[in-house]
């Protein structure tokens, strides 16, 4: 029996035209397609023939539990069907992706994740806001309001350095940089990742700890983004995805990224 | 004489599928195209016929002065051409996108931004890494490792609350994060802004203060994202270039996002 696979798939803010080529491609793919409340039905029609449901909060209407959407997607999948979870913004910044990106690696089902414009970015930027500004705003933080105790616990975080650390066009002085860190009171243990050409075929990342970060030896040349956090730790668990695919030789599908 | 235009395209982290229907479209539109060394260059070939320039670093090459790139956008803009300003990542995260939008509105230029997947949550995603997790990993924070000096600003901003905060999917407790962000040393008097269903026809901004963000009544049921600090005074500025195009009446241009 040949065993479908899930994309969880980032519609970005609104717009269906701030879709992704890549996101269009898999939705004219697909034999279901799971969509958030965000996503107007009406546009996805014309992007593809599949079944679609929507499973997110709509007026006066209950969401699908959360478990309710895992299963869907496993049962999809593992009756052959190619299935597109459709996610507001971007599949991995807050609104359960990550969870449903698990629940799928602990089932063996083969996934792959494609990147959304993320309403935290495009947002303000769309209203004249842009996040980082040269020599006034250094960078920018993202938190959760989705309850009190979610957002106490992004700023209690915050003074912790117990968020999810990204830089930026660091690559190159990354030993400096991992040793301010450490003066700022981030622990030596802290996970790292190194990716470099993120997306391309000449993709490669390293994963550890901040403290061997500068002893990494990352292709010349090429854009790198670090990673600081306990979030590193989750793409073992993801990773196994991965493995489940190359055991099965299901060689028309692309699942890129979750690689080394 | 009629003015041309400039659209500052987000490319995302670096494989072209990634790019949006609106890049694809405005590139398609274009008549010149300034592009990053990110972008691959015979791809871009097949999306556009308009003339290329890369202005970005190249292997052996300096890059373009930044005002050099402003004053190329803006003599063309000026000359009638639809100008594509092709930057990777997001314009607005890094990369100077935010100086080159007000470069072009304090000379009178319309412009618009197209937002992009950003590197940021892309490379860490594309390696399995979720900047968010429920329960384990409660926001995130980006910041430039550009210079050890840059970096040392966004660990310093991080302590004394100066970076952008944006808050997701908490629109309706929005007075009492706002008390929350005060206890925790936030200024009363700090900028803020919100937008609801930013990106599609329904989208309303509003700015002010963190301290009235409470007393505002935005449309119920939409989508929200709160945005706290200076960057939000950048709005004004680049609100500029709406007025301008109004002025000029440019019916067949789309400036999505710099309206209120």
């Amino acid at each position: 029996m040949m065993l479908g696979r899930v994309s969880l798939v980032g519609a970005g803010p609104g717009d269906p035209e701030l879709w992704t080529l890549r996101a269009v491609r898999h939705l004219q793919d697909a034999d279901l397609v799971l969509y958030d409340a965000l996503v107007d039905a009406s546009t996805l029609r014309r992007f593809t023939n599949a079944q679609c449901f929507c499973v997110g909060k709509r007026a006066g209407r209950e969401s699908v539990r959360q478990e309710t959407i895992h299963r869907l997607m496993i049962r999809a999948a593992r009756a052959g069907k190619r299935v597109v979870r459709l996610k507001g913004g971007d599949p991995f910044v807050f609104g359960r992706g990550a969870e449903e990106a698990m629940a799928l690696a602990m089932s063996g089902i083969p996934f792959e994740v494609v990147p959304g414009v993320s309403s935290a970015i495009a947002a303000p930027e769309v209203a004249g806001i842009p996040v980082t500004h040269r020599g006034a705003v250094s960078g920018f933080l993202v938190l959760s309001g989705h309850s009190t105790e979610s957002f106490e616990e992004g700023l209690k975080a915050l003074h912790a350095n117990a968020l999810t650390l990204v830089v930026l066009m660091g690559l190159g002085r990354r030993a400096e940089l991992a040793a301010m860190l450490v003066a700022h009171g981030w622990k030596p243990e802290t996970p790292a990742a190194i990716v470099c050409a993120a997306t391309t075929p000449d993709e490669w990342v390293w994963t550890g700890t901040l403290s061997a970060i500068g002893e990494t030896d990352p292709p010349t040349g090429a854009a790198g983004v670090m990673i600081f956090g306990e979030a590193v730790r989750l793409r073992d668990t993801l990773n196994a995805a991965e493995e489940n695919k190359r055991a099965q030789e299901l060689t028309d599908l692309r699942i890129y990224g979750f690689t080394n």
